[in-house]
């Protein structure tokens, strides 16, 4: 199963960028890009993941499994980041086990998200 | 369509309960389903989301919107929280405009989380 990988690019964390100069977000996601994307990993930048005061931040997700958001993270976390999302990818249900998990896994975790169900709607 | 509220029952939210007691996350479950539960919305409670030093907290999804995290709650917001999920599941595509929000779902956001993309495997 292919995973995705949302990288918030406008993230400031905390910084006031330079005009011109790139946000803590995009060089999180330039990092990411640069450390190797793993087979089974789709990256994907996004505009905002609403967790402004824990960034730089990113989320990790993929249909039938747990969501995982993770926070305070800079670019120089990338290569925990790729190896983190490469281990979600290869394990079946997502589930890693906890020692397995890069340490910014285990304790930078700003929340995750059950699977999401399809609700049978109630017969008319 | 029908959105899913998931409500962390475990959170403690800084208290440490007396044998017994309920956690602060259930008496949020509770006072949830004592508020009313809005048609279109199923109320989940779920062991942690991981969210825990920004407790109380829930989490509101449907297949196809955007995910929302929320925190720092307590029993006295179960109101809004059900406004807010009742919102959530009346819009089209989950998108409820920004002043329609309750307070709570503006300003306590822990994360959000776009929907769960469907990625195409590649050929073999």
């Amino acid at each position: 199963m292919t995973v995705t990988l949302h990288v918030c690019i406008t993230c400031r964390a905390g910084e006031t960028p330079s005009e011109g100069e790139a946000t803590p977000g995009k060089r999180l996601h330039g990092a990411i890009l640069d450390a190797g994307v793993p087979d089974g990993v789709a990256v994907v930048p996004v505009e905002c993941l609403s967790a402004c005061s824990q960034g730089c931040s990113v989320a990790i997700s993929a249909p039938g499994r747990w969501s995982y958001v993770y926070g305070r993270l800079s670019e120089a976390h990338a290569n925990d980041v790729v190896a983190g999302a490469a281990a979600y990818a290869a394990a079946p249900d997502g589930l890693v086990p906890w020692r397995s998990r890069p340490e910014i896994f285990r304790k930078q975790s700003l929340a995750r998200i059950p699977p999401i169900a399809v609700v049978p709607e109630a017969a008319e």
